[in-house]
């Protein structure tokens, strides 16, 4: 559960990216309008918006303002759905159920969902390069770091080493290779954000809030393994138990229910330690690494 | 069949090209070495490369250096090889082969070739970022530029139209409607790319490319529904008949095959009465024109 000063920073947060996707988000009205229906159910179908609200809190850590960080915050979130409704494909992990609703592909088709998804990421970097409240300069930055994040050495180089790793046996460091890409790569670019925008960062800083994302990013991993164990397929908005279905290697798998749980309270710690440089504007990033293990979907 | 200036021009485009992709693609030595190598198999198969050339002829007709739109070239056959990789998945085209070589879902598997896609796409926007022959603000115009031709409104919403149409009785302007965004789209924006490097260029020059490049997306369309009914497999690279397997509206079924002959030399004439104001750096443009409808594969 988030606590109450979370709870209200995450509804700021959330209703930022929402208003800005419902506004910008290409309209049902427009030609194909199946796709751009497509891409809203993909986009606006609630979602925690965890990887915005990084942006937002790192932003706030550093001095920067949030309409400096909205565009970033809104394609860290594109890319992410784009994922979303791609790992969600029959090819892929073949899920029916997301956020509570049917999958792109399962309530419109899969020629859509893949064409929703590759626009949608497209859209991140109109987004960006079109960024008005930002120089030239800070908006390549932030192309250069998502594209890394998201690319064939980022995130879907998390998504590739997770599916050929379905049925194999894998150890703790092959685990933490594949989560450091697959999730991992899109937060840590998320809470980096905020210090392109604004070069007078110091490196101090930003490698400290590096840091901070590369703890909180396995230790979010560990908790959706978790909850797959324990949770339920209501309140997590998903199938649970899918993991051992697929026969995958996971946290609880290897390390013990208790031990998983162990290792995520040491990281959130050591995520805290990283903030120690940080006065009060960093409170936000403190909430959501506190919220990260507490979270129950 | 490329006449022999044309044939020279596509050699040096073709091979400024490959050697980047073959440099700067990711090695198959990194992992995930089975996407990389999908990657690869994707953008290295060959293929006229006809993008990148039109971006580099429109570079010179207007003064611009190869070394300054090699990134754009690049990038711009990125989008292009995504795009083909999806559209030739089972959800999609369904085809089996391409460029002579089995498609990258039939050479590795379905999970594989979306993922190899989605991180090609990705790529094209983090080569522009980083292109270091030009400055910020030309990057961001490339990237706004791309972003757009390959989105929900441009080269995505014609794949979009394209399969929405499959089985539908189509009229001439819905089929034109189509290829404007399935391929013109991408098609002027490589035409486009030159004039963004150089800010100089004058608004007269760049609409008259992008007349041009309007004329010959088109041509370059009605041609490709030529070969697809006369052409060889063999010669094609890819199974011909497949329009009319999938009763697809096309130029030729529309219009009959002596007018759609007719329509494609007639847009290729206005493509070099665009180019009237141009002196004889833009005769690799008119080269390509008279390529477009003289080829045979």
């Amino acid at each position: 559960m988030a606590n109450k000063p979370l709870k209200q920073y995450l509804k700021i947060c959330q209703a930022r990216v929402e208003r800005a996707f419902e506004m910008r988000l290409p309209s049902v009205d427009q030609e194909p309008a199946r796709l751009h229906q497509a891409m809203r159910h993909g986009a606006l179908g609630g979602g925690k918006r965890l990887r915005p609200t990084l942006a937002y809190a790192a932003a706030s850590a550093v001095g920067v303002t949030r309409e400096q960080i909205d565009a970033a915050a809104c394609a860290l979130e594109l890319i992410h759905t784009y994922s979303l409704i791609h790992d969600d494909l029959p090819a892929m992990d073949d899920d029916d159920l997301r956020r509570g609703q049917p999958t792109c592909h399962k309530a419109f088709d899969e020629a859509t969902a893949i064409l929703a998804g590759d626009a949608l990421q497209t859209l991140a970097f109109q987004w960006l390069a079109t960024d008005s409240a930002n120089t030239v300069d800070a908006r390549i930055r932030m192309i250069e770091v998502l594209a890394r994040a998201a690319g064939s050495r980022g995130m879907v180089a998390g998504q590739a080493l997770d599916l050929a790793s379905e049925g194999q046996a894998l150890d703790r460091a092959a685990l933490e290779n594949i989560h450091l890409h697959k999730t991992g790569a899109l937060i840590q670019a998320s809470v980096n954000m905020a210090a392109l925008v604004k070069p007078e960062t110091t490196g101090e800083q930003a490698s400290a809030l590096d840091g901070y994302a590369r703890c909180i990013g396995l230790a979010f991993q560990i908790q959706d393994d978790l909850l797959d164990v324990e949770g339920q397929t209501e309140v997590l908005g998903k199938q649970s138990g899918q993991d051992a279905a697929h026969h995958k290697a996971t946290y609880p798998s290897l390390l013990g229910i208790d031990a998983a749980h162990k290792e995520a309270a040491r990281l959130i710690e050591e995520a805290h330690r990283c903030l120690s440089g940080f006065d009060s504007g960093a409170d936000p990033l403190r909430w959501i690494a506190d919220y990260i293990i507490a979270r129950d979907h």
